[in-house]
């Protein structure tokens, strides 16, 4: 038996767990832009960031956590540098308000689908009280 | 003293150990598809990627653990992205089954060497019975 | 309250921690060859990588670790893949001697500035006397 818990609520057929747990430590997968009620991604890159964290947000609360227990996030882009830090900027300080966590922000060549022009990679913590 | 500890077989001469294990969690660098027995590579995609799995299999040996107590991988891929997700689909699928972990996946403009098409990293832990 | 730890001596504007700390594992945010004292960036890869590793190293020293504890690195480099690989075979001997961690390295179209020709991601532990 592994202790690595798997959330997966397609019970396999996306080929990757949404989330995997360990101890308090919550890995998430690579969550991009996408709607996933209507399958859409929206053109503006703020709001694929913003519907990204949503994503993640919907995930972690499977675990009964958020994303102001992320640790770290990285966030890879398509497209131009500056376009995507001044998204970034807006949108970190949105979800994250002056607590936000340790980053890591790198251009790509490409996203699995050309209609993603992001994909945000979190690591959280199961919160304490300590 | 650190509590980290490192599988370096090569004993320093590569310039970076295969892993790192800290307490149940370990770290493997990012593996590629190299056969090291004959410094080859596959020229297939799906080939090179069922040899980096490989290739990280071996390492967590080490530690007593193996492919299916794996938390997270992230895929850095180069080329095209419908070729990479194809390959990654097929090779996921024979390595994981239905029980796959979190996963990222990113192109990206370069491997160490242009014989590499992929390139893997995984963060797995040493399996408990919990 | 969460169990993450923030270390954010910018306490917000930079819209990022410079790390985040959970149980004794630090996870440091993306760093490049700045240096902050004069708002600079070396021209040299190779010095763009000591500086990282510099600001990396004051970083770890807040939660009382150092490079030395680190357990994992992801190197993301912009440029040629063999330039980026000698600078890291030196530096890195250099940094970590013959006791090197886990690593990764990888090509990206770009970082959050173009003078920046490498970020460097750091996951190390709080050293322990195990």
């Amino acid at each position: 038996m592994s202790n690595v818990d798997r959330f997966d609520p397609f019970e396999g057929r996306l080929g990757f767990a949404l989330a995997s747990r360990v101890g308090s430590l919550v890995f998430v997968s690579g969550m991009t832009g996408l709607q996933i009620a209507t399958d859409t991604v929206p053109n503006d890159l703020a709001d694929q960031m913003r519907q990204a964290y949503e994503n993640i947000g919907r995930i972690l609360a499977h675990y009964g956590t958020s994303l102001a227990n992320t640790i770290e996030h990285t966030i890879f882009f398509v497209g131009a540098a500056p376009a995507a830090r001044t998204a970034n900027d807006v949108v970190c300080r949105e979800t994250f308000g002056n607590d936000a966590p340790a980053a890591t922000m790198v251009g790509v060549t490409m996203l699995v689908e050309p209609r993603y022009h992001v994909e945000i990679k979190v690591v959280a913590a199961i919160g304490g009280s300590s």
